[in-house]
């Protein structure tokens, strides 16, 4: 008797970003702030360029939980937007779950924060109405570890599956031959050693 | 196949605080006493706003484990107070399965001192009996981090859930809308960055 | 040939407490924030409790660094305030350095957000012009710990007396017999496992 | 339908102490020496006060793995003693099983060094057998702690209960009044925050 | 009913050693060098010491991620060497799977850089497939531990089992009596504590 | 007697930068990649900022060390280049002490990989010239923390001022009065919990 | 110029032990307890082995700071034992001094609890009266690290010189030949890994 | 005034390894075994690569301490050696002081086992003499962190540089032109880093 390996095919996957919002993020103690920024950014790249439907939810953003980080919104101009107006648990939103349903993908890449909540009420939602759930977890953030600890623990024991963003793209992406620069180029923007390793590699090769 | 999500009602949970007392809380080394003593005082604070039913137990409280924290016992002063003659499982001891079984409750909300003792064996117990079972792990404390990773290990393995009181109250709240005040205050107290936001929010918006 | 002691004396010390502003604070990354708060309004307490001469100051507060922490503000509803126009050393704002000297003290303890600029750079123009300066360690917080070490590096190498607000509180009283219960309530309600060796013992003593 | 609470039986337990050997102890870098060496002992005082049959083994002692820790085998001088000769998984060694099965008894906990191996194959050799595993972990020591984690998770996954040797004891007693001073004095040798929480008490009673 | 023990057997296993490059390398972060570097050459000793059908794969070794580390290429001259043309999962590559059922072995040991892709992606692929999956964690390294603990959590969910090379040894030779020297030799070569034990060891029964 | 304090003033102060160069950069394991990168970066735009005379050098950049990273390249396109031909010491090179001396700065600011030796030689050569050193510690990078520590301890005992960047632009700022946006620019493009701060209440003050 | 060594003489030293009480080591956090035991007591078994004069004082022993620790009372019957009324700084209280000036010694070797007031106070005092001090860092102990590196601080710039006891051991004892047993057992009772290498190699040299 | 750089001289300085042997080098826990270990064997090739006298002792290593390392005995065949019969401080053994003034040199570069006693015994000693002092901080080793820490602060009070074996070979060598290739060897053999660039570096030039 085998398992069977759930396989992150980019034609049935769809991104969604939890409540990444400037006034939440001051929350995160799990993760330093530029890794966690550098993160979340590669993942939105990821999403855009794996063309992967995004959808973007904000909790209360006219309050203290503050505006979505304007750099997502501007990436994602045409993606649904849901500013819930009170429900914790996205999946509580009907807009919400209408969006995902409407992707018509079954593989749910989550991120958000805080990732107890935002990221844990939603995994686990979507998981119990038979979607397979992959849970960013180094663009997900919170207060601190024994929390992400936690929180991890009780996603992955209802099936989750944790993953960071670098091996989203490379399980997405299958082989390198479908798009060497493009893979390359996320790589470049968002890993300071990778980029010196193909900095260096140009130079040496350039000076042929 | 999918799983259910074993997911928080207010109206089905009961809260067990298990030996806080000031002697054991001594050998609470692997979370800070600050944040110990908030994260303790955030859940009490959340078990009165959401009315949640509440058990108080001690074990041998006039000896060198020391009385329950004052703060507990002022909060919940007409809660069952189960002092245990000497059972160290609180579940070994009749009266406190009584109380727990006259709330009706099927979802317990555990936390104590020490961790692999004092929280895990009730939640055991509890398990077994068919409870589901919710620790809070950032309010329950003992001698190491060793000691309190093993302690999640055999407790997640028997089917409990990790949580901590943040978690908690967002999952128990619902929705924003059903108490925005409420909600805000209980985090505004016993979350410094949140009463930040809060604070910077309210100045701002006064000031208009 | 013998080093001096340079020993705080509640008569000749003042406390200056720089930019605890709520915006700020979301800065510090270097201190737990539940720590890190109950440090800071335990240097308020001492302050008050030995009747130092405090002054409290600003950085740009109408901007994104936020208002003074309102429970430093409502504690010293009689302290000079100086909401400084620009000046980044408090001590090139002449209001300031003047209301230092009107308090004709020449200890000076100092705690701010962030160590390195707050805190640091009127230590070391106060050291520069005679001044006694002990900096409140851990009421004062910054961006990660390679920064405090390089600040607590600068601010040692030029003379600062580096303490936290326990050593202080023991340095200025000098001996219990001033006043038992003044003290044992500080540090009782800022020390929990104090606060717990404290109910342990009086509840064992009044069961006499 | 609920699980069932594996619970030690002090009837039905026995205790196998595998390789804490002098020469193999210099290779335990998970566990500092001092709380190593106290668990060890901890652990061996806590099988002679519930009678536990007690089984010591050990591996090429006459070579660099050295010999048994001489306060192991001053304190279990009548125990089943197996010097293997080879085997480096104990289980291997008909000696080491026959005397298990001996006991009668089906709860086995085991503490060694390395855990990865000196642990976790009898471990995993036992549950496969239809014993129930209890390890006791911080009794147990390896290289580091990525090698601990790695042997945790193997022998969780098969089964196994990780345990800590303060649960143990707490769980074999079950109810204080079996014997308050007995466990008391257990824990006062053992645990330097309880023998000052009892001499504080003691002293303070009896001073009345 | 009992767990079954997946118990190494050298006469069924086999070694995969994926994409240990130079410019990988560089990309290791959550162990360090001098011990990674030790535990890569430790399973390449191990593999040769036990015979173990090994085989080699990279990943566009002629562009940034650099040759495969020399000392493995060396040690290996007859093994299978896929050097990759685009596939990220090295288990997409006909070549690489044809290579593993040709040993004709079902137990799989696999190390890798970098953790979440090298070796989680074929290793879940093997597990798809019926293969028993040994991943030596010691001998595979990604950014930080963030990533390595997720990628973990999602093997060991799929049913890998995490070893380290000196557990893997272990298993793999049963009895010191198969052969005390090459053992010896192999521990003495890789451990500097065990090392240490042997020269003291034979420093003093030469001495006799 | 009082010290003096030495004061950064922006028309009496240099920045050198020293072998960052894209082989060396892997060298660095005392600081995560994202924040390392950020921080030489912010470092850079402080340079240009506040429009500080700026020194380029490397060390054999031709060979493994590999090219000067590019972005300092782009950065300062007029700056004095010194690559190297050998010495490791950058101070015993001639071109490099004349291009210094060039500025008629007598303040030193250096950041360089790795911190003991591109760092450390020529900061001791400075302060044995007479120049005051400012050691930019969050944009230099080693080996490991006890290597850092020891460059750390040799470097200020001879004198130099151990600082980061974000106390370099304050002290050189001086009053925010001076240019708020363009210090607030360079806050905001390079400490995410500031710009967080800036985006929360730019946008409240928008929606007024 | 060459500095002058400040070498431990035993004919010149004695040793301070300052409210090592049941209820302040509650407070002691920055040290592991079993580790912090072990590191007292064999200060005392060193006092007592090199004949050193020992001073033993307590801070109010009847309230909630407990009396001190048994051991050290049964330790050392005819040592001067000061009961302070009520001065926080040992040095305030004239028996003190008194017992330390009758020693006639010059070098006073100080541990306490906590370390930033009951060893920094009369450290510092002893200083400025031209004795020469040795704080015995690892038998000190307070609230975190981040206290006890600003306490370290402090008496290290005043003159102080940090030791352990393993060092003191070392200097005082000056030449094994002197008496090889007794140095070899204080090390074998306090230091795990020493009593293994002992039992190692008379184990070996018996069986010869 | 300025400060002199006490800078490194290969014809003035001499080399001491202090107590490296096989027993004692268990009680080693600051720094990972295999890290150690490759520290020392760079250092010992630093010290052959740069012709530097090397001086060798040990501690009783016909008993528990065991022998020197045999790598370093082979190594320096003709160094002198010193096996002191009991002297704790190599210093006080005049054939130890008589071989390092016989070599002429001024400068020691000293390492040894423990940090505190072995390494900083002589090292005060040597610079109260007046010889100017290096400490290799990680080829130097001890029981953990606290005792490092509180050595380092002795030794640098007194005068002592701290270093590293990178630094001491670069500062030794000065220029790459002397030697190339000798530089790039020691480098490629103790620092995996620089050997993975130095092996992408030569495939890539290799391959044009």
């Amino acid at each position: 008797m085998t398992t069977s390996y759930k396989r992150l095919d980019k034609d049935n996957a769809a991104v969604l970003l939890v409540d990444h919002q400037t006034g939440l993020l001051s929350l995160v103690r799990d993760i330093d702030p530029d890794r966690f920024k550098n993160n979340v950014l590669a993942l939105a790249d990821l999403a855009t360029y794996f063309k992967l439907p995004t959808i973007l939810t904000t909790s209360f953003e006219t309050g203290p939980n503050g505006p979505l980080v304007p750099e997502l919104k501007a990436q994602f101009p045409d993606a649904p937007y849901i500013a819930r107006p009170g429900q914790i648990n996205a999946w509580d939103n009907e807009d919400f779950v209408k969006a995902i349903k409407a992707t018509g993908k079954k593989q749910l890449i989550i991120a958000g924060v805080v990732t107890e909540v935002c990221v844990a009420f939603p995994a686990l939602s979507a998981l119990a109405e038979g979607f397979d759930v992959f849970v960013v977890t180094d663009a997900s953030g919170t207060f601190n570890e024994l929390t992400r600890e936690s929180a991890w623990n009780r996603m992955s024991s209802a099936g989750a599956q944790l993953m960071t963003w670098f091996g989203l793209a490379c399980e997405l992406h299958r082989d390198w031959r479908n798009d060497v620069e493009g893979l390359g180029t996320l790589f470049s923007n968002h890993i300071p050693d990778y980029r010196n390793l193909m900095t260096s590699y140009s130079t040496l090769t350039n000076s042929k």
